[in-house]
């Protein structure tokens, strides 16, 4: 099936907010096995929305369209789809009853009165539309059907599409398709993306069922195994021989194959697996380890704490490293990450400890330790890892490179102590 | 002037990559006053892409195209972009001996045999066009001007093309808008965004010369002043009085009116102006105000360290927060905030501390402290400002949000000192 996404908005062509509907969007179609061929951003302007609504109408099956439906006279989208197709709007009882009862609840307006009028605009909707209840919002979606082509209506901002798109739009859509999509994600860590990409060279020039598609991220690279088949178990079993391909070819560095599960959350799984307790000691990163930790809903049953030491004297009070250490190697050295490492989990009573000492830049390099050098230490009970990097890039793109590593070097840490026992 | 962007790549419309190069792009158009109609993705097609350009060739005197112009048969905007215009390509030698000082320089590939016989693709041109030098990568940009129209192509990867539109084509276009534009910002933090539109409403309706548009981020929002005008000077007289009305509605809720400078910026100048060194003392937010702080080169001269206490024996340990209160008050409470705040001033020996507590979820909250309650406590000198906030949305969200909050909270107390000096 051939579709495009529409959004609308006046604040997207002003670069005001960046189109993350998009993403999120053609994310969904992919996985849905629908083939995306164009994106348009177009104004809140009569004129201009018609002609796109017509020739994305002409030339697609299948049309989502976002923003453009709340209660002010600038949102066109509604009224311009129902003209485009021909439709009369009409009002909706069961959408003006939605709109009162969220003005109570959520608005704590139980005057109907007292609700502002122009939002009754959002009751109207094309006569034979299918509506979607919007559960964080006014403006419902709506899908318009004519010959065998959809039109899909949606609010703008993501906390009110996405939960539609998932509750409502994406089963729709799933049972539009003729064959069913079957998708599965393989993570990988700790292997350049340039690599990941040479590594499945001949992988992806021989895809046809399933396809593999590479997602660089931060440090990570995600590829996505896509299937159709005539049913989930047939094209679960097509995806198969493929998910074991890429686990021989990148071994340990699969971090996991599960959607949803991020880096930090496999550490902190790994950590509560041996009963561990984690600190970490940062200078560089100045708490993103910490905090990228803390991003896992119960980090609180293995973080027991977290030092930013970005001074010499912090280093050394907190973090007990030696005076001579610093004056000697320098506060950025392989021995001041280690004691670092050391310290912190002497002085926490943590198991773990991850320290991370080095160069952001834009000044303090030098000839022997230019910007982007940056070592790491990992201390699992008087065991020490060392890592040292060079990082390129402005002083985020380090410290975020920086963080990712961190995160790598604990898990490399712990699955090794993992095999030990 | 009226202009329009497309991205060219198959990523985009997979969901691979969020198209960040168009919200760069729109608020750079918005800068020069060119006003932009239209966003349009697509793929790389030959067909596809050629109906594109014509559709915008035909309706819009400035196109900016960004991708396609990479050394790989998938890449075909310059080839499409000349054959809709009617141009011949030809070979560039200055490009052509760019690209090999580049794989010298960059690549360490002295012998020119060895460079990939595919990258001398991107030293072939339209023949007539304006060439602009890639400083960060091999594919040149390119000006294609005809009947008083541009099209501008720029290669895809953010770190080349931004660069060469601020070097080349930012000039370029300023010099093809008839008047000159001029525009100042205003940053405001600590008053909602809904409260800022409708503190403004009155002056956004009354537009014209200078426009106002706002741009709301995480906990903050940004105003832009934009005049047009015969030259600087007048462009700059013009946007003086609404700047001044502005700075008489928000007063100090304005933390800057520098393009450039962030709110951890303001606050690490307004401890070094004040000779001051900081701590931070974090639970909820797990490093992310310390992250936050360590953004900004130099920060070193003022964090002294900070301290994420997730647990309560951290908090008792580091900050000296009581026993008693932790079982009486509990540890997202107000009491515990300001303990931290103070117990983080003794131990780091700062001058300056800022504490948060808060329950980030999903789990954790009661019917008296829900998910979103929010502790802080900025310590200064023995004297305690504390905040309580209910904050809404997802952990991520919770925590961005308080770790904004705790930088306004910084500012504040800062500020309130430096007026009793």
């Amino acid at each position: 099936m051939d579709g495009e996404l529409i959004s609308v908005g006046t604040e997207i062509l002003l670069g005001n907010i960046t189109n993350t509907n998009a993403t999120y969007l053609s994310e969904m179609c992919a996985r849905l096995g629908i083939s995306l061929y164009y994106h348009t951003v177009v104004g809140d302007n009569a004129g201009r929305l018609t002609k796109t609504l017509k020739q994305a109408w002409a030339r697609s099956q299948v049309i989502i369209i976002t923003g453009g439906l709340g209660p002010t006279q600038d949102d066109l989208t509604k009224e311009t789809a129902a003209e485009v197709l021909g439709w009369k709007l009409t009002q909706d009882a069961h959408t003006k009853k939605r709109i009162e009862n969220f003005f109570k609840e959520h608005l704590k307006i139980q005057d109907v009165k007292k609700i502002p009028e122009n939002n009754w605009k959002q009751a109207m909707v094309p006569k034979g539309a299918q509506v979607i209840d919007n559960h964080n919002g006014t403006a419902p979606g709506l899908i318009l059907e004519q010959d065998g082509k959809s039109m899909i209506l949606l609010p703008g901002p993501p906390g009110e599409m996405k939960p539609m798109f998932e509750e409502a739009i994406y089963p729709y859509l799933r049972k539009r398709q003729p064959e069913v999509i079957y998708s599965q994600m393989v993570k990988i860590c700790g292997v350049g993306e340039s690599q990941v990409e040479a590594d499945i060279q001949d992988l992806i020039q021989k895809q046809k069922n399933p396809t593999i598609a590479p997602y660089a991220k931060t440090g990570e690279v995600h590829l996505r195994i896509t299937a159709k088949a005539k049913d989930e178990k047939e094209a679960k079993k097509l995806c198969k021989p493929l998910v074991r391909e890429l686990k021989a070819r990148f071994g340990k560095n699969i971090y996991t194959t599960e959607e949803k599960k991020t880096l930090e959350e496999t550490v902190v799984e790994l950590l509560a697996d041996q009963n561990l307790t984690l600190a970490t000691a940062e200078s560089c990163t100045g708490g993103m380890v910490a905090a990228r930790i803390v991003n896992v809903p119960g980090a609180s049953s293995v973080l027991k704490e977290s030092f930013v030491t970005y001074s010499d004297r912090a280093k050394r009070k907190r973090l007990l490293v030696k005076k001579g250490t610093l004056a000697k190697e320098g506060a950025v050295s392989s021995k001041t990450a280690k004691e670092m490492a050391k310290g912190g989990c002497f002085t926490s009573g943590a198991d773990v400890c991850v320290a991370i000492t080095g160069i952001a830049g834009p000044d303090g390099g030098s000839k022997e330790k230019p910007v982007g050098t940056v070592f790491m230490a990992c201390c699992y009970k008087g065991d020490i890892n060392v890592r040292e990097f060079h990082l390129s890039g402005n002083r985020s793109k380090i410290r975020e490179y920086s963080t990712v590593n961190a995160l790598i070097l604990l898990r490399d840490t712990l699955l090794q102590n993992f095999k030990k026992k």
